[in-house]
Order: structure tokens, then sequence, then C-alpha cells
């Protein structure tokens, strides 16, 4: 039996999900260095399903002009999010993954195959929403950028502390709103202090645009 | 490769997973044999994390007296959920399950084990934050509840939709703040009469309490 936690899961389920995992690190090292020869910034984009990784993904694409913005992001169904996102200037390429719940690499590196990558700075990989399953799945990003919405509680980063723990850096969204969910900002660092002290923290409204100048400023300062 | 969607999963990964499943289905079974002898309702609730899961089923707990109501809850961490539902009245076990993005069926069979059924009319399963993984897994349940928060946005049923084809019944929370958001209502019925046209739908404010008479009112009726 799994020897992690009390999941129960047995010895062969964990050792093929070794293998799997294995697999996906090779690829993601092959995407990595395909990103670093195009001079791109790549952030993995991770959050739970409606915190507004696609409206804060839309504003990174209009506020990083003149240079076009690539995007590529994961959804079960639907191209809804590709649509938005070239609407608001992105090179999007929507990826579908049916009933998989978080992207891999392989499939990250087969839809950057259908971008062109030419004067483009920033390439944003938007995650299947889910505060689980992408956490161990390297894409052959540079950042991750972990999104917490003001209306999931102030608690989240004790309940999923795994994807937390990876992240570069943190932006708290929807802040707009902050007041009429009752959110406390201080509980909320201090759960962040705890789980994921090596992220810096941005407040932000995709909605508004508060707070965005800040974490664009910082983001401009990540490229290598 | 997977012949369901493009999302690349080898064969041998796609097999395992559907004996994975079997295995879990007998151990659903010997649940709902176990449920039924005891002469309860059981919900398998299920949402994104954030969505107020906890809060509903405080509610629950306290209006659903003088019968006391079991919850199993599982989260990757923490025993927070349970202590708070304890405080509610509850009688609550909770399953932490590490790194696994969903509960199963034999850890619902396990933790029941702890609980004591008599007096008790109805079991709340509170799953894993999280709209795909927990799709597929049985856990023995009458009746799975879906819930969607206003703050997620209305096209989460067309987004996630194996879980919402699953759903016995739909809860829209936080329509307290729904006018602060800016939530569509007429459009989130559309999506979810396209998706999940089998479930009633019953809006509610876990905060508030608004709309939790009609709930109460529909589970009461949904004991064999």
């Amino acid at each position: 039996m799994c020897s992690h936690c009390s999941c129960g899961q047995p010895t062969r389920t964990v050792q093929l999900r070794h293998n799997l995992l294995a697999t996906n690190d090779a690829a993601a090292e092959r995407n990595r260095e395909r990103f670093a020869a195009a001079g791109l910034l790549v952030l993995n984009v991770l959050s739970a399903p409606g915190s507004g990784k696609t409206a804060l993904l839309e504003q990174l694409a209009r506020q990083w002009r003149p240079a076009p913005v690539g995007v590529i992001v994961g959804d079960l169904a639907t191209d809804n999010d590709a649509i938005r996102l070239r609407a608001a200037g992105a090179r999007a390429v929507q990826i579908q993954t049916g009933d998989l719940c978080h992207l891999e690499a392989a499939m990250v590196g087969r839809a950057f195959d259908q971008l062109e990558p030419q004067g483009m700075e920033l390439l944003l990989i938007e995650n299947v929403g889910n505060l689980v399953c992408p956490t161990a799945f390297d894409l052959g990003e540079q950042l991750r950028l972990v999104l917490l919405s003001v209306t999931e509680g102030e608690d989240k980063p004790l309940k999923y502390p795994a994807l937390f723990k990876s992240a570069d850096v943190v932006v708290i969204n929807k802040v707009d709103i902050a007041e009429a969910v009752g959110f406390d900002h201080a509980a909320a660092h201090a759960n962040l202090a705890g789980v994921a002290p090596q992220a810096p923290i941005f407040e932000v409204s995709a909605r508004s645009g508060v707070g965005l100048d800040a974490l664009m400023h910082w983001l401009s300062h990540q490229r290598q």
C-alpha cells in the first residue's frame, strides 16, 4: 500500500505513477530547451476552477503589448477560453483534455508546435482548474503562478499544501469583492507564509485592474 | 493511446484506470448495502475548492436536528472541516488523502466503521474539492449533490460536463453575492439545462441561510 498517506492506494498504482512522472519530466526538459531557445518567459498558471485564470491572462495579454503573448490553455471541454484570449490579442491554442484532470508536458509540446513564437516574449500555460493533480507535472515552465480567489477562503494553502509549496509566485484575485465575502487578508498571508514562504504575493482584481501594474512590473523582471 | 480525447495517455494507463474503477465499484456496492441496512440517506457532495461545501454541511447538520447527521469529510491535509462540523452538531470523521485527488469507496467504508449510525438518518460525504477526478468514483451514495458557487462563473457546467452530468441535484451557493460578482442566473440555468437536465436546481446562501428550507424539504423526501 502507499506509504505516503492514508489513501490506501496499491503499490502498483503508486509505481505506475512514478513511471508516468519520469516520462513527463523528460518531455518537460525538451519543452524547457525549446522555450529557452525561443527566448520565452514561460508561466504555468494554476488554480481552482473559477478563480479567474482566464480573466488574468486576458489582462496580461492586453498589457504586455506591443509584444504578442502566447497562451496554451487546457480545459476538459470547450474552446471558450482560447476564443476569449484571442479577442484579447493573444496567440492562443486550446487543448481539450477529455477527462484528464491536468496538463502534461507532451501535450504542451504538441500545442507549442502550433504557435508562432516570432516576436513573442511571454508564454502563459493555463492549466486545468484543479488544486491537486497538476502539482506533480512539470510542463517545462520557468515559473509557477498559483492563483487564489478571495471567494475560496483563507484556508486553501493549508488544505492543498503541495501545490502552494511548488509556487514561485502567488496571486490573490478578486480583491474588489474581498469585503463582501469577508476575506481575512491577514489570515491568508499568514497561511501562505507558513506553506509557501518562497513565493512573493500580489493582490489583484483581474476585473477592475487593481494591482496589475505591480504584477506586470515583477514579471517583466523575470525574463532571463 | 487513449481513444477518448486528445490527452495522449498510453493505453496501459487507461486499462489500469478501468481495473481501479472496477475494484472501486465493488467496494461501493458493499457501502450501499451497509447504508441501506442502516436506513441512511447518503449524499456524495462535490464541488470545486472553496464553493462552500463545509458551510452547506454545517447548515444541514444544524437544521436536520434532532436527528444527528453523519459526515465523512475528505481533504488532502488538515482536519479543520471535521472540527467545524462537530461544532455544528455532526458526527464527523476526517479522511486525509495525502496527495490523492478524490475519495474512493474503500476509504469511505473504513471511515464509516468509525461512525455510530444509531439514530442517524442522513450521512453526508464531503469529497475532495475537485470538479474532475471524483466523477468516476462511486462511493455507494444514493444521491450526488454538485455545488456550484456564483463566484465561479456560469460556464462551469460546460467546462466540467462529466461531473455535472452525474449530478442528482445541483445547488448554486453564495447567491447573496450574486449581484456583486455579476452572476448571470439565466445563463447558468441554461447551461445546466443543457448538461444536467435530470437535476433539480436549488439556489442558496449557506452563509445567510436563504433557500435552505426548499433544499431541506426536497432532501427530506428523498429518504427511501
